[in-house]
């Protein structure tokens, strides 16, 4: 009998220790008692996508003809549905999806949708993600079509965010990027955040649930939990960020 | 310009954890200071591949069609070098190398290469591995044609070990994998191994370099060693088992 479950593809290397982190979680939270009971996932770790950042400046290439390549090379490798570890390149989701036939699961949208499930009653929600993540207002618009308002980092904080990020993607361990968005959050908190969404999936690499005094939202998790459950995989229950 | 660097494919799923476990290293250990300084990887996480300890006692097929199925979608999907991430299916490479092209990098050999550079003097070694792996004798006859001699666990050692990786396979993070393991090597220690190869890519999960009073080789960071430097990236200087 052949496997009701679906093969995910995921389309990463934006960047590649993020889609490592979100590989391992999605290991980590399908119930499973010996390897046959995990999930078939094909990932394309291709860092050599554009920069999404120097695009939305005018600096460098456009990455959507590299993602739609990406998602192409996924179906062609047999899988039923995908999904992406990174929040910006969302702002490229009409040309992936045209390049497809099978679902793309929104990592914007499952992340909205757990935010509303999770924390119904809050109405300003500070919006933590890249520079061209925030440009393309990818989770203001969600928010305010959902009534919401957003708040994010004014320039100084912003940067200083930014560098955290860049730090994580060159490989840094140290405390600095984790110093850096504790600061952000605080920030977002002054600014009357309620809850705060982590639009980006470098921040759970170095933030801890317990670095916020606020609930905090991972899109990583959120599109963890929407993948295993849309390809018939059993969800492990455990906290988020832990 | 075309990037001269390979794209790296991945047979995994053999467990799903040991191979984000092994994306994870390569990550690490590839010098980048931006997401397009790392490697491109392209993983078919297939867990389903048949169990190779039920088809090595004759209660399952053989995993070697499905394998042999596994490169060829990576070697279609664009991959120009592939590996993978789990010892004992090491045992039906021919049937891998048969159905590719392109180079298949043995975890094997770079485990044993890795074990020759780093101790040239030690004449015994430990081998810890499951079951399969064992009976196919994969690190014996290398480790005897290099000369050395191999020492393995007695049947209630093994046993435990085994009861160990399925535990890691099925998820527990406790410490009795860890003290399972720590037990089977002071066996191999008895035994009169001056070091051990971690012939199984889950033992790095739970088995730390300072849990052993000798120099423990991991086959996994073997293979993310020679897996970097093949593809062309640069290999960040770390300590293996760190």
């Amino acid at each position: 009998m052949a496997d009701p479950r679906r093969i995910v593809g995921v389309i990463g290397g934006l960047g590649p220790a993020a889609t490592a982190d979100f590989f391992s979680r999605i290991v980590q939270r399908t119930e499973a008692r010996r390897d046959q009971d995990h999930l078939h996932i094909i990932i394309d770790n291709n860092p050599l996508i554009p920069d999404r950042n120097a695009a939305r400046r005018g600096e460098g290439p456009s990455p959507g003809p590299e993602l739609a390549a990406s998602a192409q090379r996924l179906e062609a490798a047999g899988a039923d549905i995908l999904c992406m570890a990174c929040n910006t390149a969302h702002a490229y989701e009409t040309e992936i999806r045209a390049a497809i036939r099978c679902p793309f699961i929104s990592m914007i949208d499952a992340t909205l949708e757990d935010m509303s499930r999770r924390c119904p009653e809050v109405r300003t929600v500070g919006v933590l993600a890249v520079d061209a993540c925030l440009e393309a207002e990818l989770y203001q618009k969600g928010l305010l079509a959902r009534g919401r308002s957003a708040v994010i980092l004014g320039g100084g904080g912003q940067a200083s965010f930014m560098t955290a990020i860049n730090a994580v993607k060159a490989g840094e361990t140290g405390d600095d990027p984790a110093r850096r968005m504790r600061a952000a959050v605080q920030d977002l908190v002054t600014q009357g955040a309620e809850a705060i969404i982590a639009g980006c999936t470098e921040i759970p690499l170095v933030l801890k649930k317990s670095d916020a005094p606020i609930r905090l939202i991972s899109s990583t998790d959120a599109l963890v939990e929407r993948v295993i459950i849309a390809a018939g995989g059993r969800l492990r229950q455990t906290d988020q960020f832990a």
